[in-house]
């Protein structure tokens, strides 16, 4: 049961987000940026990202949601699986083996990334923009398992219902998704 | 020295938002709604619990900034040194010093909040939004401090610095300061 009275009906994220639209609008925005708009990392990598930090942070909701977009993307749900606990052994590029490292290690603490964990990422051709994106997509997710996890939000089950939202949030992004309220709920 | 290339001369989070100003933009919403705009916490308050948090996670700038920020509207800057560290034996209301504990708990993981922890600050006057935004300012500080550090921006040393920001930020709010760059810079 959740600490708070939360709108009912609602999974994770979106019952304090019902709760506190005003608050809700800037952090949906922000996830569409760095994770819907169009961008030199793919989907599939970015959302692998988010459900890394995720599974890190031991947040339930988040891995399996962000999890199931991932898997979406990649067409490949053991391979997830595999990446968000164990990137290095998963069949994934160099770079994002390098990137995902340092979201790693932001989940921990901003202060675990070295210069050597920045050169690595670059040798294997990241940006400055996919770096500075994947330390903000750690960063965002540690604030996002910790409002759905401090405020103790409701946890689905059954992984149908994360295949579903998956593929409406393929289709319009975050905010769309959330504000039109286009998901399952729990009735 | 930053882990990426950003504008030069601006200190701590200042330096990623202006790399990157169309993911700047709700990060200031967010803080502008939570910290700024009129709220049952005041704003000391609220800075308290930013500062408490940016602490935890040994994050020098935000706990310097936000520090700052507290002590200018508290009036005691020894009240604030004491508070980020032991809010528990510092000069605050039981209800701060219970939303204080949330946060500080927040900081580690979402997970580590439990039932007992709301039921104390309920007893002591808490309402649902005074809890569902003290669990928020402390998810978002853990973006910010995680974003500030996992890029490894400058953080300066004179305390004035941090004192000038604040009575900035007390008047203007954070979206404005930060768009209109309305801040000493490291010239």
């Amino acid at each position: 049961m959740p600490h708070i009275a939360l709108p009912s009906g609602l999974p994770g994220i979106r019952g304090p987000m019902a709760f506190r639209p005003e608050t809700a609008k800037p952090i949906n925005e922000l996830a569409n940026i760095l994770l819907f708009e169009p961008h030199s990392l793919s989907r599939g990598e970015r959302e692998l990202i988010a459900t890394h930090v995720s599974c890190a942070n031991e947040c339930e909701f988040c891995q399996t949601v962000h999890g199931a977009y991932a898997a979406h993307f990649l067409g490949d749900e053991a391979l997830v699986l595999k990446a968000k606990v164990d990137p290095e052994s998963a069949d994934l590029s160099p770079k994002l083996k390098a990137l995902l490292n340092i979201a790693g290690k932001v989940a921990r603490s901003g202060r675990d990334v070295t210069a050597d964990d920045i050169a690595r990422a670059r040798a294997e051709g990241a940006t400055d923009l996919e770096i500075h994106d994947t330390v903000l997509i750690a960063a965002v997710f540690c604030l996002c398992n910790r409002y759905v996890d401090g405020l103790a939000t409701w946890t689905p089950d059954d992984p149908e219902f994360y295949r579903q939202r998956a593929a409406l949030v393929a289709t319009h992004g975050y905010a769309a998704v959330t504000v039109a309220g286009a998901m399952p709920a729990r009735t």
